[in-house]
Order: C-alpha cells, then sequence, then structure tokens
C-alpha cells in the first residue's frame, strides 16, 4: 500500500478512543468489558482502509470486530469511514502491530481471525514475514479457545500456494477452498477495498478457512 | 471424453500382449519379472490417449511406468502411439478398471500414482467416483509402500477444490500446490493431449503433489 505521511493522523486519532483503542494493553483477558457483552470476537489483522471490517460488523451485529492495522496514516481512513456510519457497538480498531498481538490478547480472547489481502512477501528470505507462516499461526492458535479459525482471501497466487501448504503441515484442517471466489461469490462476501479493484481486472481472488485442530 | 465406437480396438489390443498385458492378475506382487528390473513403478490412473505416460517413460527410463485405461477405444490409441515410437521397456498399458487396482497390484508395487484430468463428476452425489475421493486414496495407499505419493493435475477448479481438501482431510502432506502451472511451467512438466488443449485457451492448469504420511 502506497502510505502518504499525514501529520494530523495521530492527533485526529487520539482524538476518538472510542473507535481506535488509546490503551489496548489494559483490555487483555477483558475484552467483553470493552464491548459490554460476551459475543465471540473477531480480528482482521492487517485491516487496511476497514472496509471489510466495517462491512462485517454491520452484517453481523452479535460478534464483536477488532480491525488490527499497523500505519496510522491507512487506519485513520478506516476511522474516518466508521465515523461516518451509523454508530457501531460491535467496532474497534487497534493501531498496533500484528506480531505483538499476545501484548493485547490472551488465550480465548480471539475467535476467529481474518486476513485478507496481506502482503505476499514473496522473497524465501522474508517467508516468516508472511501472516501465514507457521510462527504467525502458532500466535493465533496460543489465543483462541480449540477449534479456532482463519479465514483468508488474497490474489496473490505464490501467497496462496504457500499459505495452502503452511495451514496444512501445521495440522490445520480445510473447510474450505475457493479458487474463483467471485466466480460464486457468496451472498455474505464482504469485499475489501483492494479486491473490488482486483476483481474489476478479472484476476482471480482465491480464499480458504483453516480450523486449528 | 467423447468415445467412438472401434469394433477393431480389442483384437489390435490383444495382437500387441508386449504393451497391453494380457492377464495382469498374473503379475499382482511380480512386476518387476515383467519389468526385468526393480525400478519403481509409477502409476497413471486413466492414462486416456496416452501422451503423459509416453513422455514421462521417455523422459525417466529408470522408472517403470503403467498407463491404465478402462475404455478399449481410447486405449487403442495409446497403443498406436507407442508402437510408433522406439522401443519403450520401461511402460506398460492396461485395459483394465482403476477402481480394481488391487485384483493387479499388492502393497509395494506401486510407488507413485499420476491422476490427470480425471472426470470432475461435480454432483456431489457421485463423489465418490472422483479420484481423488477418500475411497481412491485408500486402494492407492494400501498398495504404496510408506510415504507413497500421488501427482494431480487438472484444469477442473471444483475437483482440485476438492481434492485439496480430500488429500489433506486423508492426512496427506502437501508437498507442492501450482494454481497455474504453466505460468512458470517445469522444464520436467509433460503435458497431456487436454492439457495443452486448455493451455491453449489461457485457462489456469492446477496441479498438487501430496505424500501419504
Amino acid at each position: 500500500m502506497r502510505l502518504r505521511n499525514k501529520p494530523w493522523a495521530q492527533e485526529y486519532i487520539q482524538a476518538h478512543p472510542e473507535v481506535v483503542i488509546a490503551n489496548p494493553e489494559a483490555r487483555k483477558g477483558k475484552w467483553h468489558e470493552e464491548f459490554g457483552n460476551s459475543n465471540p470476537v473477531h480480528v482482521e489483522v492487517g485491516t487496511g482502509k476497514g472496509q471489510f471490517v466495517i462491512g462485517m460488523a454491520q452484517q453481523n451485529p452479535h460478534i464483536n470486530y477488532i480491525g488490527i492495522e499497523l500505519y496510522d496514516s491507512v487506519i485513520v481512513v478506516a476511522l474516518e469511514k466508521v465515523l461516518e456510519q451509523e454508530a457501531l457497538p460491535n467496532l474497534r480498531l487497534l493501531n498496533v502491530n500484528g506480531k505483538d498481538l499476545t501484548e493485547y490478547f490472551e488465550k480465548g480472547d480471539i475467535h476467529q481471525v481474518y486476513l485478507n489481502f496481506s502482503d505476499p512477501w514473496p522473497k524465501t528470505r522474508h517467508a516468516k514475514r508472511r501472516l501465514t507462516h507457521a510462527n504467525f499461526l502458532t500466535l493465533y492458535r496460543d489465543l483462541m479457545p480449540e477449534g479456532g479459525e482463519v479465514h483468508f482471501k488474497t490474489d496473490n497466487r505464490g501467497l496462496f500456494e504457500y499459505s495452502l501448504i503452511s495451514t496444512t503441515d501445521f495440522g490445520m484442517q480445510l473447510k474450505l477452498v475457493s479458487l474463483d471466489l467471485h466466480a460464486e461469490e457468496p451472498e455474505e462476501n464482504v469485499r475489501t477495498e483492494y479486491e473490488e479493484k482486483f476483481a474489476a481486472k478479472g484476476q482471480p481472488i482465491y480464499r480458504l478457512e483453516a480450523k486449528f485442530k
């Protein structure tokens, strides 16, 4: 993603702690207090400009969503979108690094992880940075109850091939594989900003759902 | 595959028992005698008109190949191709049904199975007929030494999605997944007749290698 420097971003983010949680370490193990209910929590790692997580929160009011995004110049766009909507009591954003999840969540805090159009890191020496690398799968598993799921979509063929092998080598069960999501697009599919661009070019979108055993 | 009735096929096949084995039941457990060596045996189930298995036999003289094809009007085309080549001592054809493999092979007789552009049987009620169904995987596994592999390619998206789930649910390890084989076609790839047609249309060819654990 092209990043523009937005000096006003941090200030704007800090002015809206009701959406972008200011002190997420303090919520560890207590996310039900933050949301005021005990509904399951689904986390999108790399939430970008927020279209997916906002759409999901609107579609599924009985699930709590947390969108995690490292770059403040990007998450600020998601924040603007949230503020344009009707209030979404089941959505929060975190301006943190996905690899530090254990600082903000403990075992059982997360019920499902979404990864959408993650950075492919195509060079073999960068494989550990891919969000479907075994190290990341370990991280997600250790924060979920048994049977937690990872739902992943991408237009990147190499990353998808890698992820099929990586998730199954990890012992996860493939519940669903789609090699052309838009050929028979499920009604409940929420498109990301990227997804709409790629779909318009006629490139296939790949999707999988994998479950920890 | 469109089948034309060829009344002369059976006669022609029976005239060439050096290629299309006449009494394969008798070879069970003794394929090394048939080939005159103890090289590994790779079997293509559904060998069609034979281009793949002939190409593989030419490319890999130290591997024995057996192409299995049910329809005599189809295998006869493969037979004609074999007879047009230089002698291929490492290739045989069997005019039998793949689901009856245990009549012709016993544990350890087969080292690798190839499935190429198998019938997709798209209806759920026909899933058991797909050559990557658990029942067929059980059949292959029970004829192989430990660590045997299934190599599969197809242009059929639904069948490939199914096969990724079926092989991994069976506990097989995905060694390789390609979602567009011809995008970076390996030098050693031998194309089937179908594969050439589909490739010309620009449709992706999917491929996987899965290993029994």
